[in-house]
C-alpha cells in the first residue's frame, strides 16, 4: 500500500524527522541545510540583498511541462532575476494535506531540487507543516529567496525612459494553458507545455549586453499586468505592437476558443524588459542566443504620452487600451 | 453583508491590487514594501545573514493570548533571534480560502504589523493566493526571514560544552494548551494564555550578559523536542532536573488532565539557551529583569556521559530519558 503522509508527520517530533532525512536532505543536501539550525547561515553578499516571497497553490500539482516543484523553484528564482539578483538562498514552506503520498512527495521534492540546481539556487532552509484532510488540496509551497545585487543601479521601473524598447523573451501563453488543458482534460492538434524555467542565465545574458532598465516576468495577469504595473510605477505610456507579440499558434487557438487574451495569461519561463534604444537590438540577438530566448521579440516601446496607460495596436490595425486584468483570470494557475 | 474574499482578489489583477492597497498597505506601510516590485532591496548587511522560514496553520486563527498573525511574526523572528541574528526584513506569503471576512483579514493584517513593529522586524515583500471554499481552512500564512548576524562566532549546536548550564526563559506549555483549550471549548479555572512574543530583545540581554553558546526555541514538539535536536548535534549529554522546569500551576493541571508532558507541549515565546558555568548567574539576572524573562529559571547542564541524550530527574526522585517526541502531539498549534 502507498505510504502516505499523516498529521503525525507535521508533529514536530520524530517522524517530521524521518520525511526530512528520507525525502527533503536526500534531494536537497547541501551543508547549509544540513546543519538543520533554525536558520540558515549565509556568506556575507558582496553587495545589497534581494528578498522576495511567493506561494504556489496550482492545481495539478503534475502538468504538462512542469510541476509545483519547478514552479515554486523558478517563480522565485525569476523574481530575483528581475531584480537583477543572482540567488544566494531559498527557503521552502511546505502545507501538506494528510493523505499524500510519500512517493508524490518525494517526486516534487526532486523537480524542486533538480530546479535549483538548474537556476543555481540552493534550497538551504525549510519547514514542513502538515493539515487534516480537506484543509488543503494536496500540498502547497512557499518559496522565499534571498538574492545578491551587483553594485551600481539595479534594474526597476524608475529607470524606464520615453523611447525604451519593450522586448518579450518568447512566446506568451503557454504556462496557463497548459495547466488549464491539463486540469480540464482539454486537447489540442498540438500539445502545449508550460514554459516554467529559471531565468537567472537568460536575465545575465541580457544585461551583459546592453541597457537593462527594467525586467518583469509576467506571471498571474500576464504581460497585461506586467506592463501596466511597470507603466503605473514608471509614470509613463508604452505601447506594444499586438502582430510582434510572439504566441504559438496553438496557444492562439487555444485562447480564442477559450475567450482568453494570450497577453493577460500567466507565464512561468518569460521576462518583459525595458531596454535603451541604441542597445535593443544587440539585447534581442543576446536573448535569441540564449535557448530560453530563442523566440524572443521587440514588441513595443515606452512613450511621453499618457503616463500610466499601456496601448496596443491590435492586429487589425485599431488601437486599445490594455487594462489591467480585473482578476477573474484562471485560478490556481501558479 | 461581510465582504468576503473572493478567487478574484488572487488573480493578480486590479482586485488583488485593491486588496494590497486597502489591507496590507496600510498595515505595513514601509517604503521598501510600497514600491511593490518583484523582490525587495534591503541595504547590505554588515556581516554574514541568516535566512529562516515557518508556515502557520494554526486553528482557531484568534485563540487566548494571540492570533496566527502574531504567531507568524514572532515564530520567524525568534528563529532568527535562536541564531543571535537582528531581523533586516520578513516576508509575508497568504493563501487565503474563498470566503474569508475581508474584516479578518485585516485583523490578522493588523496584528502582523504590530508584532513586526514590536519586533523591528519591517514586512518588506509579500504575496497573495487565493484558493476555493474547501481547499484550505480560512487563512495559511508563510514568513520567511533575513536577519543580520554580528561578527564573530554565532551561537550554535557546535560550541556547546560540558559544564554549560541549561536556562529556561519562563513558564513551558502555555501556548499548545492555550490554543488546544480555544480549538476544543475546554475551561480551566484558570484562564491560560499564550505566550506568543518576539524575543529579539530577551536575547539580546542575554547575549550582553555573557558567553550564550546556543539557543533554541521550543516550539513543535517544546523542549523534549528542542533540546533532542541540541543533544543530538552537538553530540553531548542533556541532564534536566524536572523539578526546576517553570511550569504554571494551570498548564500543569490541565497537561495532567489531558495526558500531556509540558517539556513536549508548543511555545511560542519561550528560549531554550546553553551557556558558560561561570555566565550562567549573571544570564538568569539579565533574563529575569527581562519583561519576557521574569520567570527564567536554570534547569540543567550538559555532561560528558551519554551524549545525545537528555536525561530528567523527575519531581518524584527518579531518573528518565527525555525522549524525541514521536509526533502524536497536538496538530495545528501553530
Amino acid at each position: 500500500m502507498a505510504r502516505r503522509v499523516t498529521l503525525s508527520h507535521g508533529g514536530g517530533g520524530v517522524l517530521t524527522r524521518e520525511l526530512v532525512e528520507e525525502v527533503f536532505l536526500p534531494a536537497f543536501g547541501n551543508d547549509v541545510l544540513r546543519a538543520l539550525d533554525d536558520a540558515a547561515l549565509l556568506d556575507r553578499p558582496a553587495g545589497r540583498i534581494a528578498f522576495t516571497t511567493d506561494s504556489f497553490v496550482v492545481k495539478p500539482l503534475f502538468f504538462r511541462g512542469g510541476d509545483i516543484g519547478r514552479l515554486a523553484v523558478s517563480g522565485t528564482v525569476n523574481d530575483l532575476a528581475a531584480c537583477g539578483a543572482s540567488p544566494l538562498g531559498l527557503s521552502l514552506g511546505l502545507v501538506i494535506e494528510e493523505g499524500l503520498e510519500i512517493d508524490t512527495l518525494r517526486r516534487v521534492a526532486d523537480s524542486l531540487a533538480a530546479t535549483a540546481r538548474e537556476a543555481a539556487a540552493p534550497i538551504v532552509a525549510g519547514d514542513t507543516k502538515v493539515v487534516e484532510r480537506g484543509a488543503a488540496d494536496g500540498l502547497y509551497i512557499n518559496t522565499a529567496g534571498v538574492g545578491a545585487l551587483p553594485t551600481g543601479p539595479a534594474p526597476g521601473a524608475g529607470r524606464i525612459r520615453p523611447g525604451d524598447r519593450v522586448l518579450i523573451s518568447g512566446a506568451l501563453g503557454d504556462h496557463g494553458i497548459a495547466v488549464l488543458s491539463e486540469r480540464e482534460g482539454l486537447r489540442f492538434e498540438t500539445e502545449i507545455l508550460s514554459d516554467v524555467a529559471p531565468l537567472g542565465g537568460l536575465v545575465e545574458a541580457s544585461l551583459e549586453a546592453g541597457e537593462v532598465h527594467a525586467l518583469r516576468d509576467p506571471t498571474r495577469g500576464g504581460a497585461a499586468a506586467a506592463l501596466n504595473e511597470l507603466a503605473e510605477a514608471a509614470g509613463i505610456g508604452v505601447e506594444i505592437d499586438e502582430e510582434a507579440v510572439p504566441v504559438h499558434p496553438a496557444v492562439r487557438a487555444a485562447s480564442d476558443m477559450l475567450g482568453l487574451d494570450p497577453l493577460s495569461i500567466a507565464n512561468e519561463g518569460k521576462m518583459i524588459l525595458f531596454v535603451a534604444e541604441a542597445d535593443a537590438g544587440g539585447i534581442l540577438d543576446a536573448l535569441r542566443a540564449h535557448p530560453r530566448g530563442e523566440e524572443a521579440a521587440i514588441v513595443g516601446e515606452a512613450v511621453e504620452g499618457h503616463p500610466g496607460v499601456v496601448a496596443v495596436r491590435t492586429r487589425i490595425g485599431s488601437r486599445k487600451v490594455l487594462e489591467m486584468p480585473h482578476g477573474e483570470g484562471l485560478p490556481r494557475i501558479c
